[in-house]
């Protein structure tokens, strides 16, 4: 097995152009854009609670980092730097060099820097920590929804726990379905653009990591507001799957990495221009109300309440 | 078990007066200071490669913060921000409960804010990422030793191994010696003070957590120099310890989050007067050459060089 510093030269140090000092000191040194506010996260992802044993490492590379830069992309924010750290069995260098092509495939598309790490021997886990960028006052806060706001989704929510279940060989899903729902739970796509330009033009934005209903309880109590979801605006349930079961997933079905935000109904017109330019479909699927504060009211196609008691994904649950 | 929110909430969650927005958003924003450098760094604790399954909670909590402000301090950064991920088994809240202490109790010593993080369940393991700031010009890189430069070194090394091994078993410390070295394994003091005061004093510095020779080798592996360390100049070996394991300790001991720096010759009456002001041993221990690059040579009392084949701790070695 070569050394820990043998193996990090190895599989990750790339060249850091936006780094003032990259890999191999006791710190990288980076350069903060004039007037600008840092936003910062963390993710930690667990063998056996966040990825399966058997995994592919590729993918999970590219996933370490994509959840993290969703939640840049939540806040509007431009992703610039990342650091890893990486506890990991011996004799994994095979693993180690497929996981460090997904994280810097993920690293390249997006133009994020490694700058930084640590590696060492324990339990697979792994730890991502991302840096971004954005002008001071645009910050998409989950505290920031007023009544009034129109409730909007990026993409499509469910595929990923569809993946996820199709896996674990809790369900079956037909060919045409199998693939597209495998990469929404191995490869999501952090909605990097749509964050930066939903700076002007959203109020509150999160994204959809615990599931539709369960993020958007947050986004709720901590603006002190209420919404309502119109099951019949939300994105069409995927054909091929017994439609309760799709419907749960697109609502309480973790790991999607799609933004939930609010808007004036004034913007309307801008978010439909928007998605025309993103190519990425925007669902106005419900609308922020006063009261009562913290309530979520699904609301199906006839102007019924509909109950949901698992709202989401919760770790010590 | 509380919910992995409700956990967060009772035991991580303080003002963070330093941050735009601490916990609870995607992401916590930050506004760095004007013209400076961010320093960045993170480090990764696993039970059973970093630390025992029985140790103190508490100390764990001080440690995890202490090894990264160390980081930063061999860089010459001020701390500001951190952000912690942790893995936990089940059941753990009286355990969180003093590890938050200890975590907080550090960073209030370091005045850094605790603005974000991730709580998930797996096989103990804590990843911290820690962000200083220093002047733009002034970093402490590893790789700007000069021939002719002096080599320093703060306070004491082995102390630390030292601990570690009374606590395996594997020696038997007496009273007078067990306290200081189980403190300096459990709860070491980054040199932070230290560390923004060498800015405009010291070429290169490097903290020393591998063993002071492991750490040396970076400094001089990457200056493209060579070093002399004279056994006679580093700090007395303790007392009640057998001679030869003290002096490995010493030079190979792991954590012990001391600082090794290099300055030019001119530089040692303000050192001096800095290590009065600080109340802190800076010692005067060798020097940079030019030649052979990348050796160390280890001189004894009476001039003669020594050999020491095991230079530090490598995690996969």
């Amino acid at each position: 097995m070569p050394s820990e510093f043998e193996l990090i030269r190895r599989h990750f140090t790339r060249l850091t152009p936006q780094a003032l000092l990259g890999p191999g000191d006791d710190c990288a040194l980076l350069v903060p854009t004039a007037a600008t506010v840092l936003a910062v996260t963390t993710d930690m992802l667990v063998e056996g609670t966040h990825f399966l044993p058997d995994t592919d490492p590729c993918a999970l590379g590219w996933k370490v980092l994509a959840v993290n830069l969703s939640d840049l992309a939540a806040m509007g924010a431009r992703p610039r730097w990342v650091l890893l750290a990486g506890s990991l069995p011996a004799g994994d260098e095979s693993w180690i060099a497929q996981f460090a092509a997904g994280l810097f495939a993920c690293a390249d598309r997006y133009a994020v820097d490694v700058v930084g790490g640590d590696t060492t021997r324990g339990p697979r886990n792994l730890c991502l920590t991302a840096i971004g960028e954005l002008p001071s006052t645009t910050a998409l806060r989950r505290d920031r929804a007023l009544p009034g706001d129109d409730l909007w989704l990026s993409g499509q929510t469910g595929l990923a726990a569809l993946g996820l279940a199709h896996l674990q060989g809790r369900i079956q899903l037909g060919e045409a379905l199998r693939d597209p729902c495998v990469a929404a739970l191995q490869r999501p796509l952090p909605r990097v653009e749509l964050g930066i330009r939903l700076r002007d033009l959203a109020h509150a934005a999160i994204d959809v990591s615990d599931g539709l209903l369960a993020d958007l309880a947050h986004v709720v109590e901590q603006s002190r507001v209420a919404a309502e979801v119109f099951l019949a605006r939300l994105p069409p349930l995927p054909v091929g799957v017994e439609r309760l079961l799709a419907r749960h997933c697109q609502l309480a079905g973790g790991d999607d990495y799609e933004l939930l935000f609010t808007a004036a109904a004034d913007r309307r017109h801008d978010l439909a221009a928007l998605a025309g330019e993103l190519e990425l479909p925007l669902w106005r699927c419900g609308r922020i109300v006063a009261a009562p504060v913290g309530e979520i009211r699904v609301v199906d196609e006839g102007g019924q309440v509909v109950e949901f008691g698992d709202r989401g994904f919760d770790h010590f649950a």
